[in-house]
This record gives C-alpha cells, sequence and structure tokens, in this order.
C-alpha cells in the first residue's frame, strides 16, 4: 500500500521550491488516471463496490480495489462494512475530500474549456 | 503522438456528466506523472531540453522527449530550434498554457496543505 511520504525539496531553485514540492506532494496523493476519478463519482453519497466501477469507464476491478486502498489509507474516503448475509461494503468520502473540491472545479472547467478550444480548432482545419 | 479526443458522456448519469467530461478532458490532456510538473518547470522563460531534465527530479530522458511532443502537439509550448553549430532547441510556454495557472496554483496549495496535514497526522501518533 501506497503511504504518504512529504517530498524533498533540496535539489531545486530556491524561488519556486515551495510551489513545485506543493505539486510533487497534490500528484503524489491524488495523480494518476484514476484518484480524481474515484473521488468525483463517490459524490453524492455512499456508493457499493460494483457501483463505482460500473460508473468509471474501463476501471478494472483489481485496479479499483487498489486505488480505493489508498484513498482510505490517505483520509480521503472511509469503508463501511456490514456483516449481514450477504456481507455488504460501501465507500463514503470523508470530510477531509472536501478539501480537494474547489481543484476538482477548477479542473473541470478548465478541462471543458479545453475541450471546445479544441474542437474549434478542428473545425477551423 | 497523442492528440487530444473530446470524451463521450453517453454512459454516465445525466446530472454530472458535464463536470465529470470536463474532469476526464483535463486529465487526458494535463494527467499523468508528468506535464504538469513540465510545464511548472518551464515557467520563468525558455529552457533547453537539458535543464528541463536536470530541473524534473527522476524523469528519462525518452519520456521527457514524449511528454514535449504532447505538450506541443497539445498547444501549450512551442519549440525553437536554430540551426547553427551546434543547433540548439529550446522550448518554451505558449499564451494558452496561461490558462492552467489557476489549476497549478490551487494544486499546489493544496498540496503544501495536505503535506502539513499528514506531518500533524504522524506527529500524533
Amino acid at each position: 500500500m501506497k503511504t504518504f511520504t512529504p517530498s524533498h525539496t533540496e535539489h531545486e531553485p530556491e524561488a519556486c521550491s515551495q510551489r513545485l514540492s506543493g505539486l510533487d506532494d497534490a500528484l503524489y496523493a491524488i495523480g494518476g488516471k484514476w484518484k480524481l476519478r474515484i473521488l468525483h463519482a463517490m459524490q453524492g453519497g455512499k456508493k457499493r463496490f460494483n457501483e463505482l466501477q460500473r460508473n468509471i469507464s474501463k476501471i478494472s476491478a483489481r485496479v479499483l480495489s487498489n486505488e480505493l486502498k489508498d484513498l482510505e489509507q490517505n483520509g480521503f474516503i472511509k469503508r463501511h462494512i456490514f456483516t449481514g448475509m450477504p456481507v455488504v461494503v460501501d465507500y463514503e468520502l470523508t470530510e477531509y475530500s472536501a478539501t480537494l473540491s474547489e481543484l476538482l472545479t477548477v479542473m473541470s472547467a478548465w478541462g471543458i474549456m479545453h475541450r471546445e478550444r479544441t474542437k474549434e480548432k478542428f473545425q477551423a482545419v
């Protein structure tokens, strides 16, 4: 399981090392292909594993399972286990995950803008 | 070379499909381990290939070369070739890349906050 390690900045120019290391730390915790997609798919309440897999295009069960463990380890989600028959497991965002909402909003808005611009560029060719 | 393809949203629930597809488009264009790090390392003026490789911890020449091609293809950077002896190639951010500055700022600030919180958590254990 991947745990969070603060980045090192000794080799970076002083001027922007704080900001670059912030970026590194963010990419370490929530970078990669899936984490932000999973956190986004969990908005709107508790989700079961299969629901998440259905909602996130092309993610395998193995990858989803590993990513959920990382997200739980880093404090973004909670796992609830109900020991009935059958055992039910669901996942929920923590309060801490709300600290990512500005980032998700800015990134989504940028993606929509970029898509529109790209469409225009292709149409203009 | 990877070119940008707008994402498809047909299979997603209506309510958040616009935002999710924005996130997908953003992750497609600037996701992955390196692109935002490279764009950040290019702030402050033109950079040569070797300078970039020195400034970006642990990136291989092959990966850096491929990522720079993608970034150029997507309109974030320009490549200048000076055909003297020796040939000099440098890279510069485009005006369009400035559309990412809010995202870089929000992500860096979040990374710094997350690092501090993680330190506190470890110290408390």
